[in-house]
């Protein structure tokens, strides 16, 4: 079987592993409170360049999504795309809070001013939800990333509309050392009111580290993590991790890894002239195969069908840094052997 | 520093590290829907001597508690003692749900059934919550347990009141390894509609086993998980350490251990003449201390203050699989100095 | 002024008032289980000609949307065309009770089968929502209506996908009493599994009559309605009125006077060659008018913008059974005067 | 039948009849903002001496908690004693919204401080809720009523604890005007944060009028009432009754004349050496009797029973302005006949 499900179907790297293994008997307090997250923290804050800003782990892209998004008052709504992975793939948990999330039409995965504009001017009274939050993802849901203008831009509309910026970061590893990308953690912080550095799909076993730039999201933030059950008992294991990840830049090194694999994994595609159903540099990547095709191939491959059309699939590869180069090497054999 | 904070202050046993260890690059589907978790299940199901429940992994007890009682209808209460964890020290967890928590006064931390009658004898019209569901947890907040003669009972009232009895395990591991016990996990299974059997505070990193009896709680339980951000992406880590801890014995082997070792603690306390707040025999301690003798030893022992009078506090000492048999005799011999 | 604002710009009908005027003083219990709810019941029951089922009165339409929707579980959706009244001007009330809406485009306001179907089918895992309710409003947001057929294969829709089919009666007055309506009370207490008969747009001082014909939602729907702060302490005054409603057909005779002032108002805009919107035959009208013409006349009459283009607003005019003739004949000629 | 169940077993008083019946076909917009709300905001500010509080209307008193309750953060809570209205009669409304309910036990009906101070003084941490209101219904829920002095010591509890002071004045009336009472409205506006006018127990047909005082309180209610189902269409019918309440004084005749009535039945009470369950001097009053007494008369007299024990019941008679002496006569003789 070659691989390519997620960038969440093996452990952590073996840094991280390091790192948990030999703390594992030593004593602390939990919840967070520990020398280790508070380690973590500075590091991160180091990092973006920024040190009034608060930050808290936790174990989860979803929760730490309606974690975030609850802080909102009950009629105030959040934007997204229509393909953001909380209007789609979180089984409710954001209304489950309590919240509406107001969708436009997604471009390339990201989210188009333009429909955002058009969507607040018509919300104008109390019979409509409040728009006061807009959600991003980074890498998006398609695997494309926001440019540093782009962000600009982003911020200059919720100024202008009183909205904060939240960027889903579930993916930043990849997205942060992709080729085409020109924004840095400084900008996030710059820019951002809170957004998330995705540990999950980016080599820890576990984790995403909450940044809060913006002062009115900071206060009592773990009174909101304990309400909806993602304070983690022993807390140091976040900190243990995202200390690892921010050592010796080995959350750079991760997501360069995984994109990196994944530009292998394009070269294959391109060398059996299979086409695209969007382009992107980061660590997804969608491609349309003949339905009769894939039937072939799909015991021996995992990877996950995210459309179709009549005759084709659109198919999603993923790849992480611990995507192995014997299984892309299979692939491009069983593609071979498949489509002569 | 002598440390009896809690029994989650240290990682995990090592039979848990070297099986997360082992499997750490392996490649699995995520959210428990690989092969270490189909495992994990069949073995808690040869346990508890029942094939016909369903089975679900979650990160923590908090988390656990809240995904169960949202099962409830919007007007359907749960029934607590009022020093159950859902009703202190969850954060208005349960409510943030949308469920009351009807509350009645504790005997020795655990529930009192005519309280319970009484209270639901006064609840008549749609004017109040409907009680549906009763929670203890086992072993208690204050350490004590359950006996099978007192489950027998409290099936017997739910069934006459019509509720779920559901049972936060969090400290199961200490409980059923109790010299006093009389439950065995297949009573649990017998007496309860839900119940949970905890990791977290037994050796696990993490984790807690959800273990569903009753056939109207089952249906789409995975949904509500997911609903309330609680399905780990990489699930089979809850998995792999459910198998391990449900492999030769380790469950019952680190409840026990942590059992010894509070007995050792209080064979020291009865030494120097402690008196105890609440008698129970599993790994939590509470004693009576004058704040005088505290103050001078509290720089170099990490326990919990529970309460207080006057002149005395009430200190919580835990006990795990991971408590040092060196922190006990430090103990003993600060006491010793203290108090002579 | 000549106002066509909306249908609830009035009081009651008189009928209504004299026999609120008349019971004024009586003493009766409170909540709705006085002998004016029961007879009000009664009269119901005859009118859809089935006597199985379970009646509530509330006061207002959203109130009842959410109580209706907040008996699904957690996870479960309800799926609402795009222009649906609580996917737009209910403020986020049906995500504050927790639920997702799931929209889909509308086909002239109404609910289209084929999106649905194909939502339906995208909808495969616990990741995402599960689809459990299908609301429609009949006459919908744009004043259309439903037919028989287009009834009958909803029903069948929602047998196929265990979906409960849920009508927003917010208008029924003007929907059965439309020309070209071919549904009665007993089609739509045979084809859905709830609904409501709007008061407040036909005739009532408020209320709305909630119709729960599946068996699945009846239990403690008062309990839901408590909890939701929708049980009326006077419950009797809703009883009254629907009573008044369902005598000597009076529900049908306000809503058929609604619908023949909106003829004798779209008899005026075609003689003015005023074009329209979206056509129906019920009391809602929706025109377009040029921006410099209505800004000439727009202090004169009460209506909605309901949108706009670059040079031209839709404007919506609704009637009711207590349209002034003086008022339809007024707008006639100042029409006349600006149009010339 | 001799009539004491409640305050609100009738319609609405004469002069609110009249003024429903003369706007009755009047056309106006909808949702509050008509003049004849704008009237009646008016006259309250006169009334409470302050111009610069919002005031909305809302249909009835669970509606009304529910709203302002849910103004607090997921993690905050609210503060009540056990016999407050919003922890036993509202079916869960209020942790329906996501708060939690801290209970103190009742003192003659009314709050504990130095409970509440024992309360907040054990809650330290983000494992519990944080108290962020408090809540007291004034008459309370056992007809007694707070002083100045008490009023006073309740502010600067709340300012001492960070505490929003809300009072649920459903049967304000009735306590504004009870002999003993030595509030004034603008007492109230000078010492809670938000409190409530009840209409519904008063003489209104239904209807409450909120009150905010502090700032933070005020942004976009109007948003948490739609988002509640609690923003009524025709609202001016809200505006109309509470610009009668406030003309004329009638709110003070209305509140006078139930307290006159109860003080007529108290009189009838002594008489027959009755004993009384707790004293106060409002309209409601609960007096201890014999369940054989009972039994002969319950089928001539409609009151609650509010509990029992061993051989007596705890029985509840509430006055209103539609109290008839006849009824308070025909008691005293039912007494009479079955006392001799």
């Amino acid at each position: 079987m070659y691989y390519f499900l997620n960038d969440y179907s093996e452990g952590c790297h073996e840094d991280i592993l390091k790192a948990l293994t030999k703390t594992n008997l030593e004593s602390t307090c939990g919840y967070g409170l520990d020398d280790y997250t508070k380690e973590a923290i500075a590091l991160i804050k180091k990092e973006i360049n920024n040190d009034s800003v608060d930050i808290h782990f936790l174990v989860g892209g979803t929760q730490t999504n309606l974690c975030v998004i609850s802080l909102l008052k009950p009629y105030e709504a959040v934007i997204s795309c229509d393909t953001g992975h909380i209007n789609v793939h979180e089984c409710g948990a954001i209304e489950s809070t309590g919240h509406k999330i107001l969708t436009v039409p997604n471009k390339n995965g990201k989210i188009d001013l333009d429909a955002c504009e058009e969507l607040i001017n018509n919300t104008s009274s109390f019979h409509m939800v409040l728009p006061k939050m807009l959600y991003i993802s980074n890498s998006t849901e398609l695997g494309t990333i926001y440019t540093k203008s782009e962000l600009i831009k982003l911020r200059d509309f919720c100024n202008k509309h009183n909205l904060y910026l939240y960027v889903d970061g579930a993916r930043l590893g990849a997205a942060l050392t992709a080729k085409s990308c020109d924004i840095t953690f400084e900008d996030l912080a710059k820019y951002c009111d809170i957004f998330y550095i995705g540990g999950t799909k980016n080599g820890a076993m576990f984790g995403e580290a909450l940044v809060i730039l913006n002062d009115e999201l900071k206060p009592n933030f773990k009174y909101i993590m304990k309400n909806k059950g993602a304070v983690l008992a022993k807390g140091r294991l976040l900190g243990i991790q995202f200390k690892g990840l921010f050592t010796n830049k080995l959350f750079y090194k991760i997501g360069l890894k995984a994109n990196e694999q994944a530009n292998k994994l394009r070269a294959i595609f391109n060398k059996h002239n299979i086409s695209y159903y969007i382009t992107n540099d980061t660590n997804q990547i969608f491609i349309i195969l003949a339905k009769n095709i894939y039937d072939k191939i799909k015991d021996q491959i995992a990877c996950e069908i995210n459309g179709s059309t009549k005759d084709s699939y659109i198919l999603r590869f993923v790849t992480s840094f611990s995507t192995k180069d014997s299984d892309i090497l299979g692939l491009d054999k069983l593609l071979y052997n498949t489509l002569k």
